[in-house]
């Protein structure tokens, strides 16, 4: 229950304590840290080609099945990887070459840090021998290798590892491997230690490879050996935390359990929704957030979203900021992208426990379980939950009783939601609605941080149905290659998940090339709606509504990218533009068989209303108790 | 003759004393450090919405007439910005947001570093409301706003200023904006240095500024005053060094001079080309570099391209190396891209000296002119070029008759340069021979880093050719969207020289929504040469020829582009694919009004021999006098 999933069994082609190349041995790790991984991406420079090699080893690529998809550029690369590691559900892997490569995808490693996606980084760079000879040169002497930025003075040697420094505070990890490395195995742990970290934190790390590394001989032996998991360091304040935690909730009158984002992004999803399902369905009820929207929303106990003061339905906001003695927050993501911009109101509420990766807050007290040294913590958010399901005993509710309900509403599909434009062209508002009647069990819906993303709390979600959007760090152009991720990784798993992306087209012209890559591997053929606005319309809502800044070169011929990208016979993919609400239901997602491409024409200023509250911060007013 | 061009004049709209934004002002004076600039680059964000206002202002936009050029993204903003700077032949200026903007750029801003680009980063952070607020909170306080990485201790508030720390070793100055900063003036005094540093360094600077302080009001009458000039600390040290080095220059036998790049990169070029223009034409013989390539190539003593072991024409290399006593090199440029991977080879030279912005190199000695710590410099490499051209006299040279001539050949294009490919399609040689046969006096040449930038030694330039390639830092995908930055710039200049492109399928995959820019504003349609030849063809010869790590999506529909992107009536574009040597050459760059878009078809493993003996390290063998 532990989120370190590690296959011991070293490659089948490989006899224990034969010595075997670094890159190939990097690779069989990497599938061990995550054995549901398949697919590497990745662009080719020269000082990662050595490593790239050992993907095609037999061991990697026909025993492990593990392919290399190539992107476009990196910048996209690292959105995609993003993509690919959320929906896989574990540490996916980036490779790029240094300086050019790595720092065009620091952006995307930067976002995966704030939103949590495990992504390795591996930087293939200078080798061993000419970083060897910089340590040792200056004045007439030194050289400046092709994409090393040189040394602020021209008479020393440049920094061969200038670039680690900068990706510190948006990672978890770094390690460069050496030649020494390769001597007293300190590379092994290194790779270890990088592998470890990334699964426990889920964030990014770094490995940084110099070229002439992959190709030195390293024991195979140690593939035999586990990965180490997060052990329960303290067993003794992981009971008495869940005692306390549980004794409180037994003693609640009206307890709520609000599912927030980490306990996806920690891999513990499953785990939690088999201690939601202990629960007395008609006594504790159940919220989402705006950025999680993991929770089966079809439970008879589901409330709603919760959203401060930007909650969807004025019901829920109030069921859960007024009729709550206690709450639980599992996997608490403190972003204003998640609390309403803050204004979530727990003062009413008698009892408030906070469940993070790194503390608990409970009685007011945070008791912060992580040691931001050494990086250890005295138990993990999994071991929690699971602590919490084991001693959990659903007969204790003091004031459950087989009479009380304290389900007295669920939140449900506004109906009719729909406000005509007055140009004829589709309506926000009609997306809710279309949205709301086509969404599909086990979707999995990513949305771009374009207007629709503020219509999301609206939308109710069948069982199953995954939401991602990179809300927080909110980089535009990622959904895009994150979608393509999401393609990728439901093509390995084989779960042939239904995958829908709501686009705006400010936003994927930014990383559009990425489209082509889609085309070109075995993946899951995604749903593409793509708003066509005439810019950045979120920003017109901030300022500037009609000043040039927001435009764009807004006549892309946007149905006919696909075929440009080299479909030219319609063999992979389907492309429609729709320009009113009745086109909209009239088209049908039913052709699961290609990409479908949907163009909706809509009007430059027509965005939701949450989006304006935003803008202006006029929120609705804070409830108070009668 | 300084690099700083300063325009006094306080802005036309404005009385002496009176207060104005400090968007405005900001404005006005860049439009002092570079009054060539007549466009400005980025991407909205919510974060600098309200600096981008103030390109609006009549004083900014309809007196200097500066335009805001929306870019697709940061990263190929980057690009644009670096390769307008490069043309302009001054500061330019990129605005983006903070983290997902910035970060996107970064890779771009780094490649200016390493080439030396006075290049404007202008970042719109949080305000300096929310940096106070952050500064005083801690656990249930923290406030976490979008695209800010949140504090790895999640209990404690983010670092607003953490992405600036990332910019240090890619960048000359950085500086923060405060509302402290517009009481006591202190912003202003930050503005003319970062302006300042830029102009002396001719490498990126940054300018954090967050979103409340451009609204905030500023006395307009530092406009009137000059932005500080880099003036000469130690002029004994100057003559002395002049006479020193014009004494050797007086007394040599065979001298020769080398133009190389950071003359060009500092704004020198006219200064250096007046100074060569004194020289005696029958005595003093000229070489370029790879990377330089400025010097009239026309003049009669101009000999050739000097690149070390990997010099075009045998005998320019051996005129240098072995027939030459003395070498002075004009702004050296110390990179494997432009000393033949570290070939160049002086040692029969008796005396050789180095003129570079931080140091001389003379009798074996390195004068070092930069004080790191301050950033001052005794004197400048313009006043160095300047103090020689000042003092020297032609009559000098005393081995020097009129009937002495040194120039004993000069390098000339090879004819019939070109072998035929089996397949039919157009060869790497026969492009050597199309441009040799078709560039024309004043183009402007840019490449990319594809397999043709290998092949530019061979090509011999008419007068007035300007030459760009981001040869070193070696950034693939930069050149489409530079191009783009030229083709501003020589609208902005009025000069309108011809730009062409030459450009690689593979590289043009990374930035191609920037064609679509290409469209929208008014610029010089450039002629966009595009290797197809079905992937990273430099890649291949290093490693992998047939390996799928090396391919891409190769069936885009490249001619149809400019039609997808907008120009459906080609109205501002043409288009054409060449499929042989002769389809080349009946192919005619005449048509200026339009962009031209010429896809070459060539075969995969096709390159120039140059690039095979780089990636082999094969090079011809080094001279040696007989």
């Amino acid at each position: 229950m532990v989120p370190i999933a590690t296959n011991t069994g070293s490659s089948e082609s490989l006899t224990n304590g034969e010595n075997i190349p670094l890159g190939e041995y990097l690779f069989l790790r990497i599938c061990q840290a995550n054995p549901r991984l398949k697919s590497i991406f990745g662009i080719p420079g020269d000082f990662n080609l050595n490593l790239l090699e050992h993907l095609y080893t037999k061991s990697v690529a026909e025993d492990k099945k593990v392919r290399f998809i190539n992107l476009c550029n990196e910048l996209n690369a690292s959105y995609t990887v993003d993509g690919y590691a959320k929906v896989i559900d574990g540490l996916a892997v980036l490779i790029t070459t240094y300086g050019v490569g790595e720092l065009s995808a620091i952006n995307g490693v930067s976002g995966a840090f704030a939103e949590f996606a495990p992504v390795l980084h591996i930087v293939g760079t200078t080798s061993s021998k000419q970083m060897e000879f910089a340590e040792s040169s200056s004045g007439g002497n030194v050289v400046n290798i092709h994409h090393l930025v040189q040394n602020k003075n021209p008479l020393c040697a440049p920094d061969h590892n200038v670039y680690k420094k900068l990706v510190n505070d948006v990672s978890m990890v770094q390690e460069s491997l050496t030649k020494e490395g390769i001597e007293d195995g300190t590379n092994l742990e290194k790779i270890d230690k990088v592998l470890r970290v990334i699964l426990v934190e889920s964030r990014p790390g770094y490995l940084y490879i110099p070229s002439d590394i992959p190709d030195m001989m390293v024991p195979s032996s140690r593939l035999s050996e586990p990965l180490e998991k997060e052990a329960v360091v303290d067993q003794e304040l992981l009971s008495t935390i869940t005692k306390k935690i549980l004794s409180k909730f037994y003693n609640s009158k009206r307890p709520a359990v609000l599912g927030d984002t980490l306990i996806t992004r920690f891999g513990l999803q499953k785990e939690f929704e088999e201690f939601v399902a202990e629960l007395p369905a008609n006594f504790v009820r159940l919220f989402s957030t705006n950025m999680s929207r993991y929770l089966d929303e079809t439970l008879p106990n589901f409330v709603g979203t919760y959203y401060g003061a930007l909650t969807s339905n004025a019901d829920v906001r109030a069921d859960l900021e007024l009729n709550t003695d206690f709450l639980i927050t599992f996997g608490y993501m403190n972003v204003e992208t998640n609390t309403g911009v803050y204004t979530q109101n727990y003062k009413y509420i008698d009892d408030y426990v906070e469940i993070h990766p790194d503390y608990i807050l409970i009685d007011g007290e945070y008791i912060v379980t992580k040691n931001y040294k050494t990086g250890e913590r005295k138990f993990s958010m999994g071991h929690l939950v699971q602590e919490l399901w084991l001693t959990l005993d659903s007969s204790r509710f003091v004031h459950n009783s087989k009479t009380i309900n304290n389900i007295s509403f669920k939140s449900s599909p506004t109906k009719q939601h729909t406000k005509k434009s007055k140009s004829g062209r589709i309506s926000q508002t009609k997306l809710v609605d279309y949205f709301n009647e086509s969404l599909q069990e086990n979707d999995i819906l990513i949305v771009e941080t374009c207007t629709f993303m503020f219509s999301v709390p609206d939308l109710h979600f069948p069982k199953g149905v995954s939401f991602y959007s990179q809300n927080f760090y909110g980089s535009i152009g990622y959904a895009l290659p994150a979608t393509l991720g999401a393609s990728v990784a439901e093509y390995d798993l084989g779960t042939n998940r239904r995958i829908i992306l709501v686009e705006g087209d400010g936003l994927a012209q930014m990383t559009v090339q990425e489209l082509s890559t889609f085309l070109r591997y075995d993946i899951v053929p995604p749903k593409i709606f793509l708003i066509n606005n005439e810019g950045y319309t979120v920003e017109r809502v901030i300022k500037g509504p009609t000043r040039s800044y927001n435009d764009i070169q807004d006549c892309w011929q946007w149905t006919k990218l696909f075929e440009i990208f080299g479909d030219v016979n319609h063999e992979k993919h389907s492309s429609i533009i729709l320009k009113t609400d009745s086109d909209l239901d009239e088209f049908s997602m039913s052709d699961d068989s290609k990409i479908q491409f949907i163009e909706l024409s809509m009007d430059k200023l027509d965005s939701p209303e949450r989006l304006h509250q935003i803008a202006t911060r006029k929120f609705a007013s804070p409830l108070t108790r009668a």
